[in-house]
């Protein structure tokens, strides 16, 4: 109650218990039967064992939306939790009510400012999240939000006892506010039909899925942690395979594909210019691109040559990758190179890597250029996809800190950003190879046309 | 001069320069013969172009230790700098002169305050580092330091025409200080000696070996970074294989394994426990320890039951993922947990997540435990390695000061401490394998005996 009033939701809200008389300032109903109206949905988060007859006192006054918040269930692995987990999809199956939960942290909608859970404020935006983890959904929602991208709808749907990922994967196919979507399952009950729709929606908007309970050791904690049997690997394998949803595998991962997959047009090929400062940078940074399938190439004759005429020939190196320090103080510097990449046709994306002052560099009072560099990235709205790495993870809170800022910086800009050169580099390989697959499908149906 | 001035270093400083008279409050000397005493090394940053002529004066006062900061050899790919590279390198042959570089940042050691470059102060421990980029090897050392992990002695080798990697190895093997190696490398030049001495050193020293250059595109940055030849990938890859060095193959992976290696005894094996909260977490957490080769096995009988004893039945988990978010405040309740791992016979590693309080926990308020919780694993001196991870890496200033502060915290007690489970993950599996490795040899050579 005092996150929907902290974060600001229009609507109104019926307190319901028995013994209070106020709750938040807000007058306290006995019952459902009491209020004044019918509320478009009521939020459960009385224990288990009164969770039934909550059901049955919504069906009776034709209150069908419910969110049911507490946990006891199925997940439980006792019998109780199971028979009771089964009276609550029989009595919804027969009263027709749709019901997210149990054990889930239910809906959550910025844009109306429905952030039961999650940061207040919430950043709106064009992202749909079907969790079956509260904490890893709002993990995310809060990350991303950091780093300018905004949530449409998302809900942890918890034992997913009645609705499930597939429900809510339709419901977000049609959503025109949500052109991405990110999800994270332990496990699904209708796969064909789950099956069917990813594939279908996985066309119109990236469909990014992580599955939780990869291994068996994992599935054996999805059954204690939402009851789902995580089913065959093989058989994610196959829809992986065959869908053409995005396989990420961690937290890291499904970030930092969601950014990008959020911020950037596609891309015309793989062939990443890589611009930085440090000579050893540059060869790892090759390394780690060409692992992930990217391509770092040879930059065009003219590129060359009007680089040649600004790196000096010792201490930086001319091509690509680009050694260039000064790249990191010269906004007006970066944004020639960041041209000659937008017109060299031998490049489809530019990964800039920011490193920042740091003690070790002995630069820790240069003056710095991020804003004019973002501003100047985001005039160009993404002739070619262009994105930032900035790290600083280590045990040095100034330096952490100025690399969180410089990040929400650019992010705010609408620029992709990562904390590594590895996460960068798997996220626009997850990237590029959306689109590619995309293409290629769309050329395999007017073959067969 | 500077660097050495406000690093503290107290041995005797001369600067040399034909038309100044006084640097940094020190008296110039015009040239080298003019010195009151032959010192003990020369640093050399004048122009490529008089390096050879600077050596000739080195070796003609009978000194023989030479760091040449100078670049614009071989790396250039000129006529010229070749040139230049070739006559430092008769040069220094014919004269018997010990020359690091040229186009390298040289000697690095912390405990005599020899601190040219990196982080001052620097941290002294028993890392050893040859880095063939100056700014891959600053990072380490800044990066470590901040963990609590010291360095004795680094070195930056750049083009590394006289004294190879394979010297400094030599060298390092029998510095007694040096206990872990960590090694950043573009080329080697006596293949064989290399190979041969990698073998020997890894069996008492974890050698832990980034090769830059793994891939074509690499390999022509590496050219044009140190000029060397980054040599064939096979035989790269058996080195690793035969030599038992670990392979990493980024930043992250060369830093998070040299603090493991560093700061931990050997497991007795790789059942890792892994404690946090959040029910999603446990189950991708499995999920990546396994794919990384470790296992999450079953807890004990006698831990489960003193477990559940604690764990409530809804919201929380007891097993392994253990899922109990009051782990995160309640530093008495996780010492508890990690006594039961340290006595849980089927348990090797324990591995704690270390949620920080974020706005989308609704814990912002909550009490810090991580320093109680530090003490605590210090004193228990590593009953089983234990290590923390510690997630803040989007685009919140306040959030990534408080990891940073948290993984300083863990690591100054000397804990290892990770940003991510991922990473976490792949250290710990190198650090397992390395010691498996070296536990079988040492069975076959007992048995060929």
């Amino acid at each position: 109650m005092e996150r929907f009033q902290k974060g600001g939701y229009q609507g109104r809200l019926y307190p319901i218990n028995p013994n209070a008389k106020e709750i938040c300032g807000l007058k306290v109903y006995p019952d459902l039967s009491s209020l004044p109206e019918v509320p478009d949905m009521a939020m459960v988060c009385v224990p288990a064992k009164h969770v039934p007859s909550i059901l049955e006192e919504c069906a009776r006054i034709g209150l069908r939306h419910i969110h049911i918040l507490t946990a006891g269930f199925k997940e439980t692995g006792t019998e109780e939790g199971k028979k009771l987990e089964e009276q609550i999809i029989s009595i919804s199956n027969e009263k027709g009510l749709l019901v997210i939960g149990p054990n889930g942290m239910g809906p959550y909608c910025p844009s109306i400012h429905l952030t039961a859970w999650g940061a207040i404020p919430g950043v709106s935006g064009t992202l749909g999240v079907i969790g079956q983890s509260g904490m890893i959904t709002q993990r995310l929602t809060e990350y991303i939000g950091s780093l300018g991208v905004g949530v449409e709808k998302a809900v942890s749907i918890g034992n997913a006892s009645v609705l499930d990922s597939t429900d809510f994967l339709e419901f977000m196919a049609g959503d025109e506010k949500i052109r991405v979507i990110a999800m994270y399952l332990e496990s699904v009950k209708e796969g064909r039909r789950f099956f069917r729709l990813v594939s279908e929606v996985n066309r119109e908007k990236p469909v990014i899925l992580w599955k939780g309970g990869e291994s068996q050791v994992g599935a054996m904690a999805a059954a204690s942690h939402t009851g789902g049997l995580s089913g065959e690997q093989t058989l994610w394998d196959a829809l992986y395979r065959q869908t053409g949803a995005i396989h990420v595998r961690s937290m890291e991962e499904w970030m930092d594909a969601v950014i990008t997959l959020s911020l950037l047009p596609a891309p015309r090929g793989k062939r990443v210019f890589l611009v930085g400062g440090g000579g050893g940078n540059g060869v790892s940074y090759s390394d780690i691109c060409i692992n992930e399938g990217l391509d770092v190439p040879a930059l065009s004759h003219d590129t060359m040559e009007r680089l040649r005429q600004t790196v000096p020939l010792a201490g930086a190196n001319a091509g690509n990758p680009l050694d260039m320090p000064r790249i990191f103080q010269d906004a007006a510097y970066l944004a020639e190179v960041l041209e000659l990449g937008y017109e060299d046709p031998s490049i489809d994306i530019i990964v800039v890597d920011r490193l920042i002052p740091r003690i070790a560099f002995h630069f820790s009072d240069m003056s710095d250029s991020t804003a004019e560099t973002a501003q100047f990235v985001k005039s160009k709205k993404h002739q070619k996809p262009t994105v930032f790495t900035v790290d600083s993870d280590g045990g040095d809170p100034d330096l952490a800190a100025t690399g969180a800022t410089l990040r929400a910086m650019l992010g705010k800009a609408g620029i992709p950003v990562y904390p590594s050169l590895n996460r960068a580099a798997r996220a626009l390989a997850h990237f590029h190879n959306y689109y590619a697959r995309l293409n290629n499908t769309s050329i395999e149906r007017k073959t067969l046309n």
